[in-house]
């Protein structure tokens, strides 16, 4: 159970992290100073690094929370009790949108959080994938379950969301002006669904 | 049938691409300069629009004929006589090593041509990717003509590229160091084969 100190704790860390995120959308990686992050806060910065050991740390935390705000509501979706193949196609049209928005809806974040993922190491970055492969094993495994798809076996989540990936990487929805590709994604929905019903 | 004149004109046309190409081998696209191609060759600039309208013509031309050298081993695999599934199998490896091995054993060249395709406009890489496409038609519709896949449609060509562009798209294959992803890319190629043969 946690404390109140716990409690406190955390909302510490959260306000540290939102001030950081604040600087970021404001100036870009490049100026983000913990020093800048400690002065919005009326805090020494000392005090920021009883909570976050390095500005990589900082940086690593923030990119974590910003791509875990994605992983939410596709979490939803795996978790549903309805039939696989349908929470299949609605996960990775969602997963689709929701990278498109982040690229078109507003670009210099999405550069300046790219830039800041990159810093921070493939730490956070893996972290997402390993989110969205672990979704989608609970998607696959339920379709097994359900006798849909005696195909599925122990590399099947990664196969799968590798052959999704071009609706969803960041540098290939940038290099495709984050068109909506909804209809061809629910082609190849359909293609793995028959390729995994097969066995 | 091709004249004297004809053969002498490609040829000259070729000696244009050759010197360019050196050019941008050994001081990138940034100073690629047509006066420079035509000192090389000990000929005038005007004698070089003659055969390229503008530079922007010349880069295309390059960055096609670049590309167009990795059609030519798919080209002869799409037009075997064997089984499809055998034949989009190594067709999807044999793109997957070239792409790999463009990426790492050229890392300079590799990204000098992919800024030389920027410049260039999108022409001569759509033109290679719908050449890609196209293979992958004649593949598909004789998977289709043998009996083995009745879900091959007139998207099929474009779904099934889309699923295995993770395997060839230069960025994801630069993020991800030119590894070598045979293995997996031979479980997504069995996955679309199930699906296509379900029909």
């Amino acid at each position: 159970m946690p404390t109140d100190a716990d409690q406190t704790s955390e909302d510490v860390r959260s306000r540290i992290l939102d001030a950081a995120e604040a600087l970021l959308r404001r100036h870009g990686p490049d100026k983000l100073a913990v020093t800048d992050v400690a002065r919005a806060l009326s805090m020494s910065h000392a005090n920021v690094y009883r909570y976050f050991g390095s500005k990589t740390d900082l940086f690593q935390q923030l990119v974590r929370r910003w791509l875990g705000r994605l992983e939410a509501p596709l979490a939803a979706i795996a978790a549903e009790d309805g039939p696989a193949a349908d929470r299949l196609t609605r996960w990775a049209l969602t997963l689709h949108r929701q990278k498109r928005e982040k690229v078109s809806a507003d670009p210099e974040m999405f550069a300046a959080f790219d830039k800041a993922a990159d810093r921070a190491g493939g730490g956070p970055v893996e972290a997402h994938l390993d989110a969205l492969r672990d979704q989608l094993r609970i998607i696959l495994e339920d379709g097994a379950a359900e006798g849909r798809w005696p195909g599925v076996g122990p590399t099947s989540a990664q196969d799968v969301f590798t052959a999704l990936s071009p609706f969803s990487h960041p540098a290939v929805v940038l290099a495709d002006g984050a068109a909506d590709r909804s209809e061809q994604l629910r082609r190849v929905v359909r293609l793995l669904d028959a390729g995994l019903a097969a066995g």
